[in-house]
């Protein structure tokens, strides 16, 4: 038997254990995806096709208690007795360490119950590709049988941003005292959003907050996005999201079409992404060096190199 | 006279001012390559070709104190009469205010000063749009006369570390207490520096960091990074570190080809994927509707879509 065959038969395997909600396969499968870029996608074509899973986005700045929330939505998800998989994208976790760590230790109390899967996520080494990774996890998860996938990130930079383009609904976090709209609006955070949510409600300004988000969000199209006050740790207008996410969940649970399509469109497209800057990589490797030489001769522009590099 | 004709002729003006030193003219050109990408590349067109400017790439995690550092390069290179253009990224500076207005404000004690320029750059609404406008901002100082480009970003994703990628000499910004080496080297960091600082020496653990990333350097091709410690705060250690960057200075500025071709290699190749994305962009209005429905009918793999799109 040659290699090829032998790879195919370990991914049908994998793929079936995976498919039956194995969580060893998964996690198997979820490394595999995150190293072995040839054979993912052997891997995922062998999976039933995607959008049976509900995927909630959480993102916002750093220190709005984006994993606290999550927690909470664990908790609500599991009285009602869905499978709740997370995936955790820390751009800044190889670093900060501490905070983080704890949110993960915290996050640990659900490892004991088999409804619950974490899956922490690193920025790749390579552009594009966390969110390439993150939609092949996201796949995994959906064929191992979760019902909700809780994809949280910081929403810091475009990449961050870009992450969250594969859920059924955004949850935008924010909290009292971030500066005023103009600065949240400008890290794109307000184009995202499909239900913003002011945490640490019992911090003062939290109220100024919320009706300052109800002027942005005012008149946004096609309907102007929900604005819920809450308070992750004590509790506070969590039923209230609740209600908001399960107006989208039931639209999508109805069939929704335009939904499932948001969420594909958003992984053909960063998978797409991903693809063109490793072909980049590949095509750059002998011609970008003759076209530096004739920039640095001054007989050509950057960007009209650059347009030749792609070409 | 048409618009066309018009646009080419304020460009031209533009260009000449800039070439000249003109700071308003210099602030205009920056705002337009930042808002106006179809006329940016005849501007830079017009302008001498890059490569006289010496670029420094300052980058590491939150906190290590990148922002004071570059305050003490500016001085540094002030009293040898140098020019200096200072270029900061801060992908959180809408956000996380407080601290980064404040290094603002210190970096702002210079700017009575005619010989440094600096400019303050958020993410960009659109990916790699931030190392394109870097990268065009870059060729716009140099024109203008600077000597010097300091180039400070946050390096927590990829996307901040590709943006050094244009540098002449990327330094590595660490300090004691961040965690283990492994946790450091994962963020991609130890990939990139040509010299690693560890800042705040006079904290508990500053030599052992030293010692331990001595261990990581050492066998590094072509040449082991210098691990240098410094307190960017009382002056310890900087002419060490002044010494380092201008070994590669000196190189430089003795004609260094493959120098020269690094960061312009760097600006062709970030400036090819911006061009890249926007064409998928384009592409992708149409075409991702009519694969996202094959995908959610099950007729086809994500991955396959994305290949479909971009071909």
């Amino acid at each position: 038997m040659d290699g090829g065959a032998t790879t195919q038969l370990q991914s049908s395997q994998l793929a079936r254990e995976i498919s039956k909600g194995n969580r060893r396969a998964l996690s198997k499968g979820i490394t595999l995806v995150e190293n072995d870029r040839e054979r993912a996608p052997t891997l995922l074509r062998l999976l039933r096709p995607p959008g049976r899973a509900f995927i909630v986005g959480v993102t916002g700045p750093p220190g709005t208690g984006k994993s606290t929330l999550v927690d909470r939505l664990i908790e609500i998800y599991r009285k009602t007795g869905h499978r709740v998989g997370v995936i955790a994208v820390d751009p800044t976790s190889p670093i900060t360490g501490g905070a983080l760590l704890g949110d993960r230790i915290r996050m640990a109390s659900h490892t004991a119950d088999r409804g619950v899967y974490i899956r922490s996520m690193a920025s790749r080494g390579w552009s594009g590709g966390l969110s390439r990774a993150t939609s092949q996890v996201i796949q995994l998860m959906d064929a191992a049988g979760f019902d909700i996938i809780l994809l949280e990130t910081v929403g810091i930079g475009q990449s961050d941003i870009e992450v969250v383009s594969v859920s059924h609904v955004v949850l935008v976090v924010l909290m009292p005292g971030l500066g005023d709209d103009v600065q949240v609006s400008k890290a794109g955070l307000m184009e995202i959003g499909d239900v913003y949510v002011v945490n640490k409600a019992d911090m003062e300004g939290a109220d100024s907050m919320v009706v300052s988000l109800l002027g942005v969000v005012r008149g946004m199209k096609p309907r102007s996005p929900p604005v819920i006050k809450v308070s992750a740790l004590s509790g506070e207008g969590l039923e209230k999201l609740q209600v908001a996410i399960e107006a989208v969940r039931e639209r999508f649970e109805s069939g929704d079409l335009e939904l499932r399509l948001r969420s594909i469109r958003g992984m053909i497209v960063e998978t797409a992404k991903w693809t063109l800057m490793e072909r980049l990589g590949q095509a750059s490797q002998g011609k970008v060096e003759g076209l530096a030489r004739q920039v640095a001769g001054g007989k050509l522009a950057i960007d009209d190199a650059a347009i030749r590099l792609v070409r």
